[in-house]
């Protein structure tokens, strides 16, 4: 979490920690992909650029630590081993699948300032590599002494798929309710967060009502991750560049603003708005007058607000657990996700 | 293997043991992709209708049977149970995932005379579509009681993956050459099927020979299936329709009898089929020379040839097994992947 958090004092440990913890889970993610095939190991290394903030094997690491029955009294770094280290290598390789295939959805051509694997290998081999990933997850997941991981990262990634399905199913359709976003957000950005929670606060055998709490935790977190996600990608790019005001409004993703605002809106603005979004994609004028529109609703507001109230809920999940600087990571971390401007 | 084979008397039961077991599977399948998401199940649904003769469920089900210590002397409905069915729906639930990505890739309209899902619904649909089928297969995978299925399924998942990219990486290399050609199958085709053959005898408690035995038996159907189907494509349709002599040829994949005439005709008749192979896309005569050219190299005699040998080779392994009616079914349906015209 470097970067993205100022890390106070007391913090250090658990941050040395989880630095050390990702430096393991990058070699076994390495390693899971070594490959005897030179075309196939340089598409394989060629994915290892699209790395971010590895936000899943960090919540792996740090409700491992939090959920030990041995937090506070021993040294954090001692309350993680090898199993949250193929956990978060497993975790890492499914959503990186899932971002290869988010790519070829989204026919983008850059990710992290790298150029996407669809754009320089084609969309077929982008699709193979995706999957690629997937098996090799599932594969190196079964190595580990018990099928209770297998089992949820399963479950986790075919909710997740769901997810996305669901979300593809209802583009363009802007009568989208809150109820049907947060089903969307809850199933393709929350469900593999939550696990990582669990199934890391489960291997450092921590008691049920730990592990569920930490499912809470990341269950919160995961949707305020991608309300602020909507909201960076409103707010963002007019501070910045200031063209392509939203790819979510191009693409016709229903976002939590937009959906506050049509709910929200006099009638006769609403059709404003429907008839502008129809424009986005050939008029650069037509994104930024929807976002004026919004503002007049306080709907970027209300989202900014709802993510709040989400992290709130996942600091109060993480005080069921009990105190430990790891725990006190964790608040820190739910509230990074709001905090962050990229 | 209804249709595929005329049963002889002695095999009705191992017949009719597939049968049950098959109807088992495609029950499991449909419960393990069960969603309470109405467009999902819709798509789930659809997926259904893609399902073909079901060889590797059938080869869990023969295989466990031929080997299981009990063999030859209880019924052969007996010799298989949960297990089989369980491995049976999740190697079919691989094999559909990587159904509905090759149409993606291939851009294809139609599979077994049913729109495909990525006409109907779109590329993002069909490619999240197989990530889900992946995911419910490892998920039903880790179900069972040891990791060693799961271990398996996942290997073999990361190796067929592996083998597209491989075939990727060398569309329309004409100059492949054969032992590169055998990479790609064996991983590509072969590999699942293989998988199949030594979890369905695992499942048995099988001796460790003769799992390896099946595996073996697996890995040569595998790859004769594969070159049955180069020569189909070649054949088949010249046959039946007399349009687009090979769809390989247009998509500039190097099958075995495309191998064997590049590395056997002189230097000049070489030079003319890779001119014809340029213009096959758009000029329909061109498929018809370049097969001709190939049958005066008896390139396609040759493909015919070493699908038959590895057939041989396949009911050799199957010989270390003890002698039942089952391995008599497993002889029967090697013979019946060189034989098959469809």
């Amino acid at each position: 979490m470097k970067g993205v958090l100022d890390i106070p004092p007391e913090l250090v440990p658990v941050a040395e920690m989880i630095a050390a913890g990702l430096a393991r889970v990058v070699a076994r993610f390495d390693r899971a992909l070594a490959t005897d095939l030179p075309p196939v190991e340089q598409l394989c290394r060629h994915v290892e650029g699209y790395r971010g903030k590895m936000l899943r094997p960090s919540l792996v690491f740090v409700c491992g630590a939090a959920a030990d029955p041995r937090a506070g009294s021993e040294p954090v770094e001692r309350l993680v081993g090898e199993t949250h280290d193929v956990l978060g290598a497993v975790i890492e390789m499914v959503h990186m699948a899932t971002l290869v295939h988010d790519d070829v959805l989204d026919e983008a051509d850059v990710r992290r300032r790298a150029t996407t694997v669809n754009r320089l290998y084609g969309n077929e081999t982008a699709v193979m590599l995706g999957d690629l990933l997937i098996s090799n997850a599932f594969h190196l997941c079964s190595t580990l002494g018990s099928q209770r991981y297998s089992q949820a990262v399963g479950r986790a990634s075919a909710v997740l798929c769901a997810g996305e399905l669901l979300q593809l199913h209802h583009r363009e359709d802007y009568s989208l309710d809150e109820p049907t976003y947060y089903e969307i957000v809850e199933r393709k950005t929350a469900e593999l967060i939550a696990c990582a929670c669990e199934l890391g606060a489960a291997a450092s055998g921590g008691r049920e009502e730990w592990i569920a709490a930490c499912g809470v935790y990341g269950r919160r977190v995961g949707v305020a991750f991608q309300i602020q996600d909507d909201v960076l990608d409103l707010t963002g790019s007019v501070a910045t560049v200031g063209k392509s005001v939203g790819k979510d409004l191009e693409k016709g993703k229903a976002t939590l603003p937009l959906i506050h605002h049509l709910a929200h809106a006099s009638q006769a603005v609403r059709g404003r708005t429907l008839m502008l979004l129809e424009a986005t994609s050939n008029d650069a004028s037509a994104a930024g007058l929807v976002r004026e529109a919004m503002d007049a609703t306080g709907s970027v507001a209300y989202a900014r607000a709802t993510a709040q109230r989400l992290v709130d809920e996942a600091k109060a999940a993480a005080g069921l657990l009990p105190a430990s600087e790891a725990r006190s990571m964790l608040m820190a971390m739910a509230e990074a996700v709001v905090a962050r401007e990229h």
